[in-house]
């Protein structure tokens, strides 16, 4: 750390972010980049942590790689520009734009070590999990976890590169196919997102259940057919609309009830995939598993996938323009950011400009 | 129907099964074959049905494939002679010697209308869904339903067709590969079968968890490691002795707690195979799958296997002198089969004679 100060967004306990003066950080390790922060999207696991947390962020125990605790600078959605590289740095330089793949994963110091590194036992978050984030001025982070962007990619897509490849792993690790037809359950951030992904994967259709008018209006827009879950029942009307049943469902809001709808929505030998976090346990009757021959799989992150979704992007999938509703600044962050995505549901993803 | 008697068990309701007479059945579809009953094993469904039925058993409405509704003829595992074939029968004649799968499916009359017909709507099997069963000294089945069996198996390995034909078929609807490696929960008959069917496809390890002692010797004897859950923490257990998890985790039990179980045994990225059927529903913390990007799927009967199984048998897989434990007549299914398999543990596949 340098004696200069910068502003950022710091989370000690829930419903306590503020934004607050800390020490700009500096290069130590010589596999490092200083990154100058342009744009942060705000994530639905900033809100949990804000809201209900701690989940993901340590503060009792360092997290082993990124030796950081709470307080902890949030915000793991962002791109920026390298400003100073660390001596062993070979890819990346100067004024190179990059999106950031924030998983702290063992992969560092130059080393490639693990291929699932979003399965680590280890796994932490740049901006949950300690040694700063995005809601702030300046980070720092391993060479490998900065990818350099195509030049006609905005900030605003840089930002979004990280919530897309949570959608694009869900769809890659399904067994979904060019022509399979697929259901989401909640059109979040997250839930437009896999939209998009099921788009980009060949979906021959594409329908969204979700309870907030103004998500279903967004996800009809992004080319879902849109249900409202609280208009009847929405299992009849999935099995109506396709003939009998969806080949995929993914599941993106972890309420319990929802997750047997998503196993219900598919035909035999369909396939579930578990794309929320859960916040309590979900009972479901397995031989809706077992008598259909379904498949329900859990997906976490994401891996190897940020090259894929910035040529995407340029293709037009993922379009800032079609997912940010608002922009603001770092001092900004708490109430015109959190409080808001907590209680407006026509938000989907506000951008922090630091 | 012809005029004549001969002596079946016929399930009435649950605790109600008799051996009683009833007509011998005759051959009205050009499509069927009549088989004189060699052997016909008790399987852990007739049990079910027998203790807590109906499950598969039709009451009110008769099945729409057979017809027929209780009071019905039990026994689905079953092997005999041809001795009358229908005009339009091409593949049979009589005197060959046939292993019966009992799916009731749409492919009737020659006609081969479903692939996956496990998994039709109509599902339901010759001796749980009317139309005759194994448990008396002739029935009538289709064509399609009997199958050559090879000289050189016996009767017994004939009626063990059936549920080697699940174990082999929940092995193939996983993702397991040679030299993967398994845990087995629950080693009753078709826990014991699944185990075989690991060791056919090329296990590099073989783990079963099993509350009764003898059946945790069966399972060593057929060359699994064999763990009392009552003794600790399986699951730790498990980890210990597979060095972090098992690729796959087999689930026989259809209890709740150990569905979750099944679950924590696998590594990350490992697979659940659910093959039991339910009386219930089970909770779960959906993180188990999400965070470890697990899969879990289900698996039910079997479908175009047979051949699969009988050649595997005259390879020395599946052996009825390790599964088989006790012969009885016909008269004494209910007191020296039924009533001793819900109460020895021991007995793992009682056969009868009709």
């Amino acid at each position: 750390m340098s004696d200069e100060t910068m502003r950022a967004a710091v989370w000690r306990k829930a419903r306590d972010l503020r934004v607050e003066p800390v020490p700009i950080p500096s290069i130590r390790d010589p596999h490092a980049v200083k990154v100058k922060v342009a744009v942060c999207g705000i994530c639905g696991s900033d809100l949990h942590e804000y809201a209900a947390g701690p989940i993901f962020i340590p503060v009792d125990e360092p997290h082993p790689i990124s030796g950081g605790k709470a307080p902890i600078v949030m915000g793991h959605e962002f791109a920026g520009e390298v400003v100073e590289v660390g001596e062993k740095v070979t890819r990346l330089k100067v004024g190179d734009r990059v999106a950031i793949e924030p998983i702290l994963s063992p992969n560092r110091d130059g080393a490639y070590l693990m291929d699932a590194y979003n399965l680590s036992p280890l796994l932490g978050f740049h901006g949950l999990s300690g040694g700063g984030g995005g809601f702030s001025e300046f980070t720092v982070v391993g060479e490998h976890m900065a990818h350099r962007m195509p030049d006609d990619l905005s900030w605003e897509q840089g930002a979004l590169v990280e919530p897309a490849a949570v959608a694009l792993h869900a769809v890659r690790q399904s067994t979904f196919k060019a022509g399979d037809s697929a259901v989401v359950f909640g059109a979040g951030p997250i839930g437009l997102m896999v939209i998009e992904a099921l788009k980009v994967a060949g979906a021959a259709g594409i329908h969204a259940v979700e309870v907030s008018e103004a998500r279903r209006a967004k996800a009809e827009q992004l080319g879902a057919v849109a249900h409202d879950p609280t208009a009847g029942d929405v299992v009849a009307a999935l099995h109506e609309a396709s003939g009998g049943g969806l080949d995929f469902a993914f599941e993106v809001t972890g309420i319990p009830e929802v997750l047997s709808q998503s196993i219900a929505a598919t035909h035999p030998g369909g396939e579930i995939v578990v794309v929320s976090i859960w916040e309590q346990q979900a009972s479901f009757q397995p031989n809706d598993l077992v008598i259909k021959e379904r498949t329900m799989r859990g997906t976490i992150a994401y891996r190897h996938v940020y090259p894929a979704v910035m040529a995407l992007m340029r293709q037009g999938y993922f379009r800032a323009e079609d997912l940010v509703t608002d922009r603001i600044g770092l001092d900004d962050v708490v109430e015109k950011g959190f409080e808001r995505l907590l209680k407006e549901k026509s938000q989907i993803k506000i951008m922090v400009r630091p």
